[in-house]
């Protein structure tokens, strides 16, 4: 898998009955990759993965990977506390056919670095898919220091590294440390020019379901080194970032969708859905790059 | 429920194909109601409820109700992220016959003061048992306010809070706020005495499962007012709560239960076994109080 | 010195001019005698030392050793940076006749383990005042360690800790690791009925200012073994010490005392005055403990 | 003042009497300088202001404003906890003859909004010199929040801000609030390029000091839009950024200083010297940019 561009984390729709809506998630895969996204990335964060039980989360992967009809890659959120669910998730991914697996590490006590490099390791060594290593300081307790991600880089599927903190200097450290063999991307907490500008390769964000278009443009004059035009863009782009970082991640992101005609539904109770402030302040971004028509 | 006394957390022996171990879970059942115990608490922090899945979860707590046999009330832990499956755990949970339900909170995202009152509301409404609101601010990221325990003390079935933090001004301010509408009592972050001097009711914690009958005498000192002699007992009983605070609890724990000769296994990958130095810390502190003889 | 019961820490009355009120102050050390406070501490946080330049701390010292004429020893906040000016801070300190030195690191930068060793060692070697060594990590970069302590509590002259922070669990660790080499006293954040119990000496605090019968009060039925009525003391006493960690504790104590009829001022800005709602509970908690008049 | 470009912090050298080194001083003053240089910074943190007293501070500034003879804008730091001390400082700062002010804001006791603005605004209004606002979450108690920042952004000789967090995506942040009513410089936590490339005018830092000639260099490709190779000098600089961020500011750069023949000293006790592991990651660091000649 040569992985690099834009990868939206897709939304889980779930009804109040707590089936997954398949329609509406089809309908969005469809239209990303129409909007020319590289790939997608079920179960991330906005995705809710730690809302969903397992049958949700598996029919999430299935809908995905039946309506992306292999024409971009599928990598799917795997998230455990232990190592024994960690690889049962990542085989299940690669039965329903995904191409890659993002890694993540739940954690309820404090882990060692030894802990934290096993639970990854594991994960590799259950599949021959390629792995993007996650890590989320804000949300998670565990952390991958730089050691371990040197030692994790060296396993031959582990492929890749999603960064979400919000220090964009430890993803050059990174770089600089892994001396290639392991790709960095960006997430919405970075400015992906900025990730693309220190030797990044695209980014993983849940912003890109509700802009996927100029995204991909975004990335595409980034890659082309057109950075005056990339900055331009960013720079209207990043109001949705900062919205997407004051509300819930889920409930922003599904909110803007249903402004764009997709009923994904709120969040999962007990998270509330989008408040009236940040659904001014996600209708406003999205206007403003022209992801929404102007209210008349 | 007269809700008091010493409630041990108790471990999840599991062995590494995944099965719960009933055998010595149902001896250690036993040996605690005969050491005194007040009650039993499966599926705390020490439990490693977040490690275990739903059919070891429900395993756990169908062992320990059969090895309790109604001696001594069962109070388990029912923890999740949605409103949803926290309901569902609860019905399972008084179906297999336990007396009370120790509710915990897990959050990805954070929530909003309504959005944590709505949660253990909604485990309250779930079923007639009384309900132990639990907030650990060390292992979760939803924290109950002052405001929001106040709100809770309301409802009929919510009995009592247990509060792991650290700061035992905090129980006070709890206290001198439900005026009586809520039961207090004390995680092994607080000095147990502390919390009985000022009006808690007793403590559930992990480090009464390896010295039951040393906490059950200090219960008893503190309830007598007999603090001089209260103290002498909790001075020496404290090196273990540091034990317990300065490494992993279910590693801690476990480590000394095999001291005990309770083969209850060690804590699920990638959790780490007890280090050298914490089986040493965890033995010393056993011996001076008596809960191991001292090695020859 | 005997080092013992209650040490109100005194607010720096500063007139706009810059100039330390010494009228009120000394009034103020009057009264608090009077009311049969142990000793008295200039210059701790609640005195405002950190925005206080040199010139008035020592004119806010020599008022109160002055007023106080001998009768309670009084204990001097030294605070620096470096060691160079905590040295020269001491030395004037007995010369200008304290009884003791209240130790107070600050840091910009962490420390080491040693640094912070050395800075207070270094206080304890440049007079022969007894020291109390003091840690507030809500409020300042530096923390003592229990192993800096225990090195600390082995100097002749380090007589006393004060540990600001809420954790009352690691005041019995510092207890039961300096066996006797050093006293330890409670502040505001601590329950001080619960400090005496566990084996602690008194508190310095900033509520003593305003309620310095009732907390003398408390400290002999305390000390005296008398738990049931220093609980029932204590419980009233604690709604001032949640207003005191709500507000900024220079506004509180001033506010408080302006209500008394101390012309104290507010605290130096940019720090703000009590706010209203700040004033409503002061002296709600103080009309409750009978420390003001209830308002016809 | 045309602020823009590369304003190394310089460090502050004071012998074992507390004397500053003037001669020293003065010569890197020159060589900074010759080495292209735009500004000079001294009492930052690097200079470690909150280890000097005033006559130290005073001392530094005028040996800087002296030894830079007009050639290169001076920009000296304010710090205090109060208003009226740190329009006292201004006013000295004026006096001497600095082209501009770094205004710090030290706080012991959190402040509100409103506080912060006060202090800042107070700073601005007390000389007509250009002020540059300084904030780092690392080091101090309070922050500048985006709507802070704004209203200090409409005061006319608030000219700058140098936010020192680790969290580029807040600088885009602020550039798309203030409008360009703000000039935007980065701090050595954050990636220049990546700095420059959003739309910031340079870098206020410490190492900048002991890599002042690559600096500039890296500054001119930035400003000149040559990305890529501004990318790849930037790439190895950062190990010093990197080293910078581990060890203690004043050690990192002092220690540096040292080794290419500047005997500034080691920074004030406390604080420790810069360990062996960071004079060797210091050196490394060094020679891969050509500041330090390998050793043989």
């Amino acid at each position: 898998m040569d992985f690099h561009g834009v990868y939206p984390y897709l939304v889980s729709p779930v009804d109040s009955d707590g089936i997954v809506r398949a329609e509406v998630l089809a309908r969005l895969v469809d239209d990303l990759i129409a909007a020319g996204v590289h790939g997608l990335a079920p179960l991330g964060s906005t995705g809710e993965f730690a809302y969903l039980d397992w049958g949700q989360r598996r029919r999430v992967v299935e809908v995905v990977v039946e309506a992306a009809r292999g024409r971009v890659p599928v990598v799917a959120g795997v998230a455990a506390t232990t190592i024994v669910e960690a690889q049962r998730q990542a085989r299940e991914m690669q039965a329903i056919g995904c191409d890659g697996i993002l890694a993540i590490l739940e954690a309820y006590f404090p882990l060692s670095d030894d802990g934290v490099h096993d639970y990854f390791a594991a994960i590799a060594a259950a599949t021959p898919l390629p792995v993007v290593l996650y890590t989320n300081p804000n949300f998670q307790r565990a952390d991958l220091s730089l050691p371990v991600i040197d030692r994790l880089s060296r396993i031959d599927n582990v492929l890749a590294i999603k960064d979400a903190s919000t220090n964009t200097g430890r993803l050059l450290s990174i770089i600089n440390r892994v001396e290639g063999r392991l790709k960095v991307c960006a997430a919405s907490a970075h400015i992906p020019a900025c990730v693309m500008l220190i030797g990044g390769v695209g980014w993983m964000a849940g912003p890109a379901c509700i802009v996927p278009r100029q995204s991909v443009e975004l990335y595409t004059l980034c890659r082309d080194g057109r950075w005056p035009e990339a900055m331009a863009l960013q720079t209207r782009l990043w109001d949705l970032n900062q919205a997407f970082a004051r509300h819930n991640l889920a409930a922003c992101i599904k909110g803007g969708l249903v402004m764009q005609g997709y009923e994904v539904g709120e969040p999962l109770p007990p998270q509330a859905p989008l408040s009236a402030a940040g659904q001014a302040e996600v209708r406003a971004a999205l206007e403003v790059v022209g992801a929404l028509p102007p209210r008349g």
